[in-house]
């Protein structure tokens, strides 16, 4: 596992751009009248209190930078609007994960294909330029290897290059079925597909993948439930200058059952094992102790926040401010993708903030911009996006002001009203690949249907 | 205080014209290929398994009765995305309501009308027929009365005309300003612009004022707060055969502050003084004890929640499932408007419920969709809107089903999925407002922009 991303986009042609925008958020905060030269796939010149040259491509509204959506599940996507209720039953986090079992053991390299493709072609038009693929759906229903043991990670790459946003493969290491009376359970019937034996054969296995200029290999832990504390280490040493995610306290179950079978919370496990870091991200950390908290924000582990799939999954709200005050960099991700709208996850974590505490504010707009932008994108591997500034990676996103739902509003609170409806323009590397809301290479809805009508059979 | 809604919606010529829907959300369900023939304002005939015939304008994808918004203050919109923090100070509730008050001061009836004109298109665009504005805007800044003293409320009466839904006017009593160390406060700034002196007074005033084939004039406590315990009765007695609005525990401190002035809770007064019962609506209902939420129950008290509000303003989430079981009938608003989109407060508070009791599927999608529509409706003071069925009123709003959003969902689960976004055609009382996402009498966007940008002077 080794590799740098290449400094310049994959469109580099030497010819440069020169956007006009309304407003944009620089690092100082949200500007008007700034224009933005792109060339190479990077940003070359930042102006301000500029006006508007002939030539120039007007971006209207507010130009923010590229959003990261750090944690999905692209294939949960053929859930949505269908676990509510199952058959007229009532659904709990365990009859959803049967239904998403289903999905799992059904899909192959070229349905999955086609179906991250349309899921990343709904992220961009939402304002995504980066998705944090945490992918355990690895080898052939019964568990066998595809004749490539990386076929299914390939599709999720080849999908985001096709799609035309860039990709950070969390390629993630599952290896029992939770913690048991015994030990560590077996991998059981859908569970065979994620397994890899040891950890030794997952970093083999993913050590056969390669950056390119518009996706890095990163690794992941699914969790303390499917990595043994010893095999921790392993993948740890095999992940050294790659992102490395893992799922953390989602439900209470889980912290119940580390705390029984070794002593520790997840957090504490995971700190004892040398897991935490700058380099990890921890997704959900919905239910910690005061200790994990401190844990996780001294170690600089950011903190994936996945507020829509949270609610869904009624697993809580988690201590966002809190691990945000302890040093934690919060990011933001769809997960599920029941919904995909990372305004939606950035205005859910200020609003649960609310309901939980009793106090409005409780992240100011610039905090939940940089939870959607640059902390995200650093969190995928990608430090050089993220941000408006010279030299950064040319990701521009505008966002409509004048839409019936921003209609009003202050340009540095239109992110509290705006939905990914409101994305206009999508620049990722330089390449315009939304415009008027729509993406230039595909026909998104007419894609969803394609993939998840095939999927159904 | 009275007069009784035409029985034919107000476009009556005569004519049918016959709606062929993909779906349609009937009283038994969802249902496939359903034929809706409608003339003066009215359902005429249903038919299900139903092959569409030449001439039969197509409905694409779900098909839902009109829905009502219960709880809307229009003046609010001009919030949207300017309190999450005003000039660096964080916010409260209360520097919210310093900056609501700021708007307040500053509305005339011109600039109210053309607001309200637009702000009541928005909610058209989202599927919305009936609206519920609770108002209590009545008089000049100053307290004195206007020529008409109405003037105020004839604005949103004809706001609502203009913009084409059905209003029910909740016309709100406000006497006071709450409870004082020696009784109840005077109403100072600018609240002097919504009292009326005593509650005969705002009987009298209100009584000017007529329902129409589409609008209602209902009545509003504004809350324990804003009328005197002992001015309780009149009101009831004056609105006798009306909607009866009331806002209750919003916030904790008004029950603490009614418990130690009066030594009962908010509900337990408003039981005591006859307020609760089929006709009333009690919004929000947030911080209720065991004792209230069996009284607003067995009373028959509907509830209108106001999810998205209720997170934005940190009041907290409220017992939506308990009274329900308890005997009331829930309905939504936009409340502040801070969003308007009734899918996300449908969404809202079923998530909300599960953030708060760890459970999914807390409601039923049919007693989501009731509490969008019929229940709503019924709120409103139009028990014969809301269902698609004979002789009800034809509002008919058609949601796609092939959306990036909505594609592959299972139509009856489709509204946990949908945003306001996906609302294609709006039929309100047999006459078609909307159609292909547009409004066609307006461009509501741009009425937003001028009339708020009117109201900055």
């Amino acid at each position: 596992m080794t590799g740098v991303p290449s400094p310049i986009g994959p469109d580099a042609d030497g010819s440069v751009t020169t956007y006009a925008a309304d407003w944009a958020w620089l690092p100082a905060g949200c500007t008007p009248d700034v224009r933005i030269a792109v060339a190479g796939g990077r940003v070359q010149a930042v102006s301000t209190s500029a006006t508007p040259q002939l030539g120039d491509e007007h971006l209207v509204g507010l130009v923010l930078p590229g959003l990261a959506n750090t944690h999905s599940h692209a294939f949960h996507r053929a859930l949505r609007g269908r676990t509510h209720s199952v058959a007229g039953r009532e659904s709990s986090f365990w009859t959803w994960r049967e239904a998403m079992y289903e999905v799992a053991a059904r899909l192959t390299p070229d349905t999955y294909l086609a179906l991250a493709r349309a899921v990343f072609g709904e992220m961009l038009l939402g304002g995504v330029t980066t998705v944090g693929e945490f992918h355990y759906l690895h080898h052939r229903p019964d568990g066998r290897r595809y004749d490539d043991p990386n076929a299914m990670g390939r599709a999720l790459l080849e999908a985001a290059a096709a799609a035309g946003l860039r990709v950070t493969l969390l390629d993630a290491c599952y290896l029992v079925g939770g913690f048991g009376p015994g030990g560590y359970a077996r991998l059981e019937g859908t569970q065979r597909r994620f397994g890899d034996g040891d950890a030794a054969a997952w970093a083999a296995r993913v050590d056969a993948l390669s950056d390119t200029p518009s996706a890095r290999i990163g690794a992941a832990i699914h969790s303390v439930r499917a990595v043994p504390a010893a095999q921790l280490p392993v993948v740890v040493e095999a992940s050294r200058g790659r992102p490395l995610h893992v799922h953390l306290s989602e439900q209470p179950a889980e912290n119940q059952q580390c705390l029984a079978a070794t002593g520790l919370t997840p957090t504490g496990l995971l700190d004892r094992a040398g897991v935490l870091g700058p380099a990890t991200t921890a997704v959900h950390a919905t239910h910690l102790s005061e200790d994990d908290i401190a844990r996780l924000g001294r170690s600089g582990t950011s903190i994936s926040v996945c507020p829509t799939t949270e609610r869904d999954l009624a697993d809580g709200i988690g201590p966002g401010r809190a691990l945000a005050d302890a040093g934690s960099r919060l990011t933001l991700g769809s997960d599920q993708n029941a919904m995909i709208d990372l305004f939606e996850e950035a205005r859910a974590l200020e609003m649960d903030e609310r309901l939980a505490s009793g106090e409005r504010t409780r992240f100011a707009p610039e905090e939940l911009v940089a939870a959607l932008t640059g902390a995200g994108q650093a969190a995928l591997g990608w430090p050089d996006a993220g941000r408006i500034e010279l030299g950064a990676r040319a990701d521009l996103v505008s966002v409509r002001l004048d839409s019936v739902r921003t209609a009003g509003t202050d340009p540095d609170q239109a992110l509290l009203a705006a939905t990914a409806s409101d994305v206009e323009t999508v620049v990722v590397d330089g390449r315009v690949v939304v415009r008027g809301g729509r993406h230039l290479g595909m026909d998104v809805a007419a894609e969803l249907r394609s993939a998840l009508a095939a999927l159904r059979g």
